[in-house]
């Protein structure tokens, strides 16, 4: 039985016909037919949450494991707002998302009805395409084209949320059976075309010998790997490559630490690192000294790799957008056989291995800090598993350490909120049936609290907490630390945050305050086998600042006073 | 010290000079000229509050209060968006706010920057106005003039949330000392002219001898109550007065129990009950049986009498907007000394009588349960207090029972959402000063638990939990409940909520699960000292809402059968 509201049920078929199959609904009475269409339908799988934004960062989180449209479906009104933070993030992050909005008819809307506002286009700032369903069933046609309209928005590249407002007047419980009506068909355009030469940049050869390659967020599991080995093996002269875990992309001669390798390097010799020609793949890049980095040694022509179509002028030299995948560009660009600097790549290697032994020197003398109990974590961390990498301090550490390439790495970069990094977390558990492990601090973990506010927790989710008395990044960053007056309201510790959440939901809870106690929690955290253990990592606020400024400071200028001091302290 | 740069000075200064002082600050980066000038200044409150949904609807409380705008800061991305709610709420419900957020400058939007979506008119659908400071200091002239505009538009009828978007780039940290130099200066308007007898309908005689009036949401502690005191006293012959908790406004005339004074008319007669001319103050009408009843009765004429210039046609019968305050409308209207019907006016307190007698019977011998629950903590509530109304099952309970003039009441009615009920409480608490109580269900303290994540909870709130097993309004319309296997995607109960919100803050607990705990339970509850004690009440929801349906069967038909039935069951 489905709702016998005659576009609802068109609408459900045809997401099912899509090949849509998870569901996030939020409970809610005038988005009744669609609830009961979608559950009642049996093809799809649904979940629910009471809170739409951590509904929506859950359905986030699903569309980024398995990289389709999830369904969201919500009541009308401030539960609506609530999505918007998860549909902005999944627009900058290029995930794919169906938001279905239940709202009043027109001739309730601004008259004082409760739970009312104006729905239409309310997302118009960070959304692929708004359509509206009409207010009654007829004309069946027209409302088959709306609905199709927008999942093949929803299903077609670029991936990005889709929002589809929906009318809908009592009564909104009717059910009927449609078992002997046929069902409409879902005529999914032809297959993207796949890209032509002609979309190639125009040139024979590159005038520029100093070329860096900078691979900021992609999937997974994309052909992406093999071709950077191809071009590695078919290139005479290569460029740099530099990545961030969240490129999910790897190979011996990526350089992955930039924030790292770019402190080694001294001031006055910044100039020779920097590229002629800078090639971006991917996209929101986390390191802010490669920013700063490029945007003061700009390089002359920045060409950005992309078959999503988004303009990134990210440091402000953007010459060509070339609209093909990685992939296709590093065949191609292989295939011209430059003849590179080879005194600038090895310049960058010798860089990067001088910041892996200092790194290495630094950290195994270091006190029990963030900085140290990430070494230890990820070291320990050797199964594949998926990593979600909360903002705003975990996916910067992330950047200091080697990724591992059996590991898929996750973070919300789009608009970089820590709104949402649990629920997200959540989600992509929720569908993936691989391991999955968050890394989060003490605000994420606590703003996003209702993400474990389900009847049903995913067994396959592991959480660490780091927790070092609230928003660390504003202890690092040049500013508030200088401004102790102010520090309650950068800072704003909570104590009691994780306690306060893990006690909420009975989540195992293993506790890691000092160097002594971080291995044997870690292991039984490791070990446990009820639904969401969390590894709690408490540390000193200020000592991580002066650790990690330390560490910053060693890299560039080793010396035995520096390693005195550390042990000192 | 203040922030350095000089059109952040100046807007917190034109703050201050507009007499605004409660600030609601999220910690952040991108907002810290904004932080340390507020914090720096001196003359604001400061509160902070990390999940900026949560802070917003604290903002929303605080207005509440005073009827002042409240100072919203937030930092750049889905901070921003994190308030949409609230500020829907506020827009909705007629509630002054001022909204600030910080933005990255328009060079680096749309590149693939951090923490960055495009703000400018992100509130559009939900907005009095939306301003954008330059991104530079200059011209001073042109910072002092927008800020200003979006301060008038905040502190000027009608009441509602104005957004100025603030473009900052770094360094972001720099401070200065501007004690040597002059202050801008706030500019207010000229007050809003007193409103003139132009604007009063032209009649001299209203042809109408069934006349109602209906009293939605207000503010309370306005002149309308001595009103209508006049009013009944001038008056020749009256007008029948319906009102809701909302309205705030007393007068042993008129009528507050609205649902259960309909329920008593028998089907057949409700023709005679409905009013030739409808006149209606406030908004937000709670009541969907009165929605119903005047939708299906339609007045011959609507008018709707406010000050704050808003069309609503409730009913699809609206003749005439009267912009005047209510008190300036009774005047006006006794003065016309009108010949009214009194048997209509007779009929309607008849009924009302009959309801209360037969709301009497049925409390009295009904087993325990959320209907008998509230009755004996109303019954127990007697010093005057600030009473917030959850949404949804909460607000509709309370028309139920006669509210008591010395309380004052609030909701969030605006777009009724059940996201902020907490969070509302919280903030006018923090400013009211007097002893505030929130009346919320399971459901809606669970979606706003962060409401709670404060350094300092108010000692002067209360709250009682109506903990039923979620969402009991799906219980209680019509619907959910004949399609029981839908039951978990409607109700969705989520067993052990209030216990871990309790656990996670270390509130003060009281359980009345029987109504034998419910009094001692109670006294407990109302005799605690430490801040935000809890009164758990625990019932079936199953059996609510069965009793809640006998209820109304009573008040429509009482007859022996269902006495006996209640004290079986």
């Amino acid at each position: 039985m489905l709702s016998d509201k005659r576009r609802i049920r068109d609408l459900v078929e045809l997401c099912y016909a899509a090949g849509l199959r998870e569901v996030v609904l939020s409970p809610g009475s005038r988005n009744a037919p669609l609830i009961i269409s979608f559950t009642g339908h049996g093809g799809f799988r649904c979940h629910t949450a009471v809170d739409e934004r951590s509904a929506a960062f859950m359905a986030l989180g699903m569309s980024q494991a398995n990289r389709t449209p999830t369904i969201l479906c919500s009541t009308s009104g401030t539960a609506v707002l609530n999505y918007a933070p998860a549909i902005a993030e999944a627009y900058y992050q290029l995930v794919p998302l169906l938001v279905l909005t239940a709202d009043r008819p027109p001739h309730l809307i601004d008259i004082g009805d409760g739970q009312t506002l104006r729905q239409y286009e309310i997302y118009r700032n960070y959304i692929r395409l708004s359509l509206s369903l009409l207010p009654s069933d007829e004309p069946i046609e027209d409302n088959i084209r709306i609905a199709s309209t927008a999942i093949e928005a929803a299903t077609t590249p670029p991936p990005g949320p889709v929002h589809l407002n929906i009318p809908l007047d009592e009564p909104l419980y009717g059910q009927r059976d449609y078992s002997q009506e046929p069902k409409p068909t879902f005529k999914a355009q032809p297959p993207h075309p796949t890209s032509q030469h002609s979309v190639l940049p125009n040139v024979s050869s590159v005038p520029y010998r100093k070329i860096m390659m900078l691979w900021g967020s992609l999937p997974p599991d994309t052909p992406t790997t093999r071709a950077v080995e191809a071009y590695f093996k078919a290139a005479d002269t290569k460029a740099i490559m530099l990545s961030e875990t969240t490129s999910n992309t790897f190979h011996p001669q990526i350089i992955p630490h930039i924030d790292r390798t770019l402190a080694v390097i001294p001031p006055d010799q910044r100039s020779q690192y920097a590229p002629e020609l800078l090639i971006t793949f991917g996209h929101n890049i986390v390191s802010k000294h490669i920013k700063k980095f490029l945007r003061q040694y700009r390089p002359i022509e920045h060409w950005h790799v992309t078959d999503t179509l988004v303009y990134q002028d990210t440091f402000h030299a953007l010459k060509r957008t070339i609209p093909l995948s990685p992939e296709e560009f590093l065949e191609w660009f292989g295939s011209l056989r430059l003849e590179g600097d080879e005194t600038y790549v090895r310049r960058w290697h010798e860089a990067a291995q001088l910041a892996a032994q200092r790194h290495e020197e630094f950290i195994s003398q270091a006190p029990f800090t963030d900085l140290t109990a990430y070494h230890e974590i990820l070291t320990h961390l050797v199964d594949p598993t998926i990593v979600h990498m909360g903002n705003s301090t975990v996916v910067r550490y992330f950047q200091l350490y080697p990724p591992n390439p059996r590991h898929r790495y996750f973070a919300n970069r789009g608009v970089s909120g820590i709104d949402g990094c649990s629920s997200t977390a959540v989600g992509h558990a929720l569908v993936s049936g691989q391991p999955n492990i968050l890394f989060t601090g003490d605000l994420a973990f606590g703003y996003d609290a209702n993400a474990f506010w389900l009847n049903q927790l995913p067994d396959n989710l592991r959480i660490v907490v780091f927790d070092n008395g609230g928003g660390s990044i504003f202890r690092f960053i040049e500013g508030p630390d200088t401004t102790p007056q102010y520090e309650p309201y950068f800072v704003t510790p909570h104590p009691g945050t994780v306690e306060g959440i893990v006690r909420r939901y009975h989540l195992p809870h293993f506790i890691a305050d000092s160097e002594e106690r971080l291995l044997p929690a870690l292991h039984a955290f490791l070990r446990e086998r009820k639904p969401c253990p969390v590894l709690h990592v408490k540390t000193d606020g200020a000592k991580n600042m002066q650790i990690l400024r330390r560490y910053f400071r060693y890299l560039q200028n080793p010396d035995a006073a520096a390693l005195q001091e550390l042990e000192a302290s």
